[in-house]
C-alpha cells in the first residue's frame, strides 16, 4: 500500500474520531449503477474506518427488511446512533434509480424531507455517485456474472433492460436532490480511491448544525376543546350495551382489515387521569392478540436518544394487517417536552412539520391513523387523582409529576390548541373526546375506531 | 370489579415490583388449543401489570419475526431484559402443539436447554396451559369466525383438523416439558382469574436463581496449538496468485449459497495483532455487499447486558443466502471474560454448553459454520506491536490493554485450548491457522472457506 493510501486511512480515522467526538451521525450513500463497483467503494471505505460503529446496510430485494410497512421504514431502521456511521449501497435513491431505468421521473419529496431530517438532527450526510453509463454498465455486468457463473440478480436486471435515455434520467436526478459527489467508476480502484478522498473532504469541512428556522406562530383560532360539551354522559346500563356492540364489530372489522393487509395505527394522547387506560381495555378486550399491540411511550432510551426523535415510533410502526396502539405518542414533543422544557424550541417547533410527514407517510401507504385526545376538566382531574390515592391497586399511577403537570394546566392547554392546530389534517384527523363521563368516553372512542376501519 | 379483583391486581402489581427491583425477567407462555380463550388471559394478565415493560409476542404464521432464519432466532429476540416482562403466545411450544394435532410426537431437547439457559439467567418462567379438549374448541372456533365473519386462521384449521388422539398428545407434551399451570379453558372470565391466580402463586416462590453445577474440566490433553507449524510461510507473490484465485472462487461459491439459501457464519478469534483485520479485508474485498456483514464484537451494550450472554449474536445471525462474519464471537465468554474475570467461573463454565447447543441450531438449520483460530507466537506478536505503534494510521489499533492481555499469554493459551477440546463438534470444527506469516494465513483461511462452501 502506498504512502498515499496511508495518508487516506490516517485522515479517514482522524474524520472518523472527530465525528465520534462531536456526537455527529455519519451517513454515506454509495448510489449508482449496478456494474459501476458500488461493492468496491462499500469495502474500501469499511475498511478505512475502523470498523467498531460502522455497519453496511446494502440488501438483495428479498433480504431488504420493512416488507409490509411504509417505504421508509427501513431507513428509519437503519440510521446510525450519533457519533456512528452507516453506508448505504443506494439506500433511499433505489426506487428513483429504477425509476430512471424504466424512463420515468421520481417525485423525492419525501427523501428530501427525511435528509433535511437528519441534516437537523446533526448528521452528516455524504452522497457518493459512482459514475457509469448504462452501456459501459451492462458489459461489466456480462463480464461478472459470468465470471461468477449465475444469473442476473433483479438490480442487474434493471440495468441490462433500461431505457435508452436512462442516463439522462439518473442525472436528472442528481441535479434534482443536489449535493452529489461524483467518483469514476469502471475501475474498482481509482474509483475508491476518489470516494475516501470524497468522503474526506466532506469531512473536513461538515455543514455546520443549524437549527431550522422558526416558523411564525399561528394566530389563535378559538379553541376547538372550548367547543367540547364535557358535561356529555352515558349511564352504565346503556353504554354497556353499545360497547358490547361495538366490540363485536371492532373485531369483525379488525379481521377484515387483517385480510386486506390493511395497517391500523391508534394513538392516545390527553390529561393524565383521563382514562387512557380504560379505554385501551375496551378496545383490545375483543381482539386477538396476534392482531395488535399496545405501546406505552416514557422517556426514551439510551439507544434512542441517540437517534432522531421519531425514530423510536417508527419502529413500532404495525406490519400491514395489524394494529399498533401508542398510549401517549410522538405528540408528547410538542405537548410535554414543549412545556417541560425537556426539547429546545427549534426543536419542539420543528416538529409539527416532521410528524405531519411522518403521518403523510402513513397514510400514503394506507394505513388507518386514528388520532384521540381525552378531554377532561380540571375538576374531574382532581376528583380522579383523589379517587387514586385511596385506591390501593391505583396508587403507582400516581405520582408527584402528576401533581406538577397540573399546576401547569394552562401551559398545556396551549400547547394542545397549538397541536390540534397544525397537525389536524386530511388522513390524519384529530378526534377530541370529551372525557369526563368514563362511559361516555369508552363508547365514544369504539364508535371512532369502528368508523374508521371498512366494514368489509 | 369486585374486590378479589382489586386484590388479584394489587399482588401483580407487587410481584411485577419485586421483580424489577431483584432485576430478573418474567416470561410468561400462555399456551393451549386455539378456542380455549388464551386471548382473553393475555389481555387480562397485561391489563393487570402495569404496562411499562410488558409487552406480547404473538404472532401469525407471517407476521413472526425470522423467517429465513433458525428457528429460535424470534425466541431469542422477544427476550425480554431484566426487569421486563415478556407474554408469549403458544412461544416456542407452537411447533411442538402443531405436532401433536397431526399425531406426532415432537422432539424437545432445544426448548428445555432455552428455557434451562433463562432459568440460569436468573428469568422467571412461568408456563399457563388453557386447558380444553380439541372437541369443544372446535366447537368454539367455529361460533367465533361466524361472528366475525372470517375464514379460520392457519392455527385454527390446525385444531379443526386434528387427530383424533391429540388431546393425548398435548396431555404427554406437557408431562414431557414440565412445570404447566393448568388453568381452565372455554370460559374467558373464568380462566382469565385462574391464569392470574397462576402467576401470583409462582411470583410469590420463584425459584432461587441457582449457579448450574460446575463440570468437572476434563483431563488436560496435548495442545493442538503445540502441533501447529507455526513457521509456514509463503512467498508474497505466490500468495497473491493463490489468492486472487481463491476471492474469484469464493466470489462463485458465495453466489451459490445465495441461490441454494445456505446461510454462512464465520467467526474469527486470535490472539491480538494475529492479522484479523487483514484476513476480513482478503476475504471480503471479492464480495457483493449485500451477500455479507462484518460485525465487530466489542464490550456488551446496556441492552445486551441486561439479557443472556448469546443474546446479542443471535440478533447478528446472517439471513439465509448471506453470511456473516464474526471479528471476535460468542467465544469471548470463555476467553477474555474468563481469564479477565469479567464473567463469574459458574458462568463461563456453563457457556461451553450452552454454545455447543448454539452452534447445534445453526448446522441443524444448514448454516456453513467456519471457526477459525489465527495463532502466532509471542515474538511474533511482539514484532507485531511494535510496527503499530510506528505506524501512524495503525496506532489506534494498539491500546495498554494489548500489553496487559500480553503479560497473561499463559492464562490464555489455557483457556485456548480448553475452549478447542471442548467446542470442536461435529458439523463445528475449529481450524487452527498457522499466522506468523500473513500472506499464508491468509491464503489458509481463504482456502478453508471455499472448501466450506459447497461449489455448486
Amino acid at each position: 500500500m502506498g504512502k498515499a493510501d496511508d495518508c487516506r486511512r490516517l485522515a479517514l480515522l482522524e474524520a472518523q474520531r472527530a465525528l465520534r467526538e462531536a456526537q455527529r451521525a455519519l451517513v454515506i450513500i454509495i448510489a449508482g449503477v449496478d456494474g459501476a463497483g458500488r461493492h468496491a467503494v462499500i469495502n474500501a471505505l469499511t475498511h478505512g474506518f475502523d470498523t467498531r460503529g460502522v455497519r453496511v446496510h446494502a440488501w438483495t430485494p428479498e433480504s431488504a427488511p420493512g416488507a409490509h410497512r411504509p417505504p421508509f421504514w427501513r431507513y428509519w431502521q437503519a440510521l446510525p446512533a450519533r457519533g456512528q456511521i452507516g453506508l448505504f449501497l443506494d439506500g433511499w435513491y433505489t426506487a428513483p434509480i429504477e425509476a430512471a431505468f424504466r424512463g420515468e421521473e421520481a417525485c423525492c419529496e419525501t427523501l428530501k424531507a427525511f435528509e433535511a431530517q437528519l441534516a437537523a438532527d446533526g448528521a452528516v450526510l455524504v452522497k457518493l455517485w459512482v459514475d457509469l453509463d448504462v452501456g459501459r454498465a451492462r458489459a461489466a455486468i456480462r463480464t461478472r456474472i459470468k465470471a461468477e457463473d449465475r444469473a442476473p440478480t433483479v438490480s442487474e436486471q434493471c440495468v441490462l433492460a433500461a431505457q435508452d435515455d436512462a442516463d439522462d434520467g439518473l442525472t436528472a436526478l442528481r441535479e434534482q436532490t443536489g449535493e452529489w459527489t461524483v467518483v469514476p467508476g469502471g475501475k474498482s480502484k481509482r474509483a475508491a480511491k476518489a470516494a475516501i478522498d470524497g468522503v474526506i473532504e466532506a469531512l473536513q469541512n461538515p455543514d455546520p448544525v443549524r437549527p431550522a428556522r422558526r416558523r411564525a406562530r399561528r394566530p389563535a383560532k378559538a379553541s376547538p376543546l372550548a367547543q367540547l360539551d364535557l358535561d356529555a354522559r352515558l349511564g352504565k346500563q346503556a353504554a354497556k350495551r353499545d360497547i358490547d356492540a361495538l366490540q363485536a364489530e371492532l373485531a369483525r372489522r379488525l379481521w377484515a382489515a387483517h385480510r386486506r393487509e390493511q395497517p391500523v395505527v391508534m394513538l392516545l394522547e390527553g390529561w393524565d387521569a383521563a382514562g387512557k387506560g380504560g379505554v385501551i381495555r375496551r378496545v383490545t378486550a375483543p381482539l386477538d392478540a396476534r392482531l395488535f399491540q399496545v405501546v406505552p411511550i416514557a422517556a426514551p432510551n439510551d439507544e434512542e436518544r441517540a437517534r432522531p426523535y421519531l425514530w423510536r415510533f417508527w419502529r413500532q410502526l404495525p406490519r400491514d394487517g395489524h394494529m399498533t396502539i401508542f398510549d401517549r405518542s410522538w405528540y408528547g414533543r410538542v405537548l410535554v417536552e414543549r412545556v417541560e422544557g425537556f426539547a429546545q424550541p427549534h426543536e419542539w417547533q420543528r416538529a409539527y412539520g416532521e410528524i405531519n410527514d411522518f403521518e403523510a407517510q402513513l397514510v400514503a401507504h394506507g394505513t388507518v391513523l386514528v388520532k384521540l385526545w381525552l378531554h377532561i376538566s380540571p375538576e374531574e382531574q382532581l376528583r380522579r387523582f383523589a379517587a387514586r390515592a385511596e385506591t390501593p391497586h391505583k396508587q403507582h399511577k400516581l405520582t408527584e409529576e402528576d401533581w406538577r403537570n397540573r399546576d401547569q394546566w394552562g401551559d398545556y392547554l396551549a400547547a394542545v390548541d397549538e397541536m390540534i392546530a397544525r397537525t389536524d389534517r386530511p388522513g390524519a384527523p384529530w378526534t377530541l373526546v370529551p372525557a369526563n363521563s368514563k362511559p361516555y368516553a369508552r363508547r365514544a372512542v369504539l364508535q371512532t375506531l369502528v368508523n374508521a376501519l371498512d366494514g368489509d
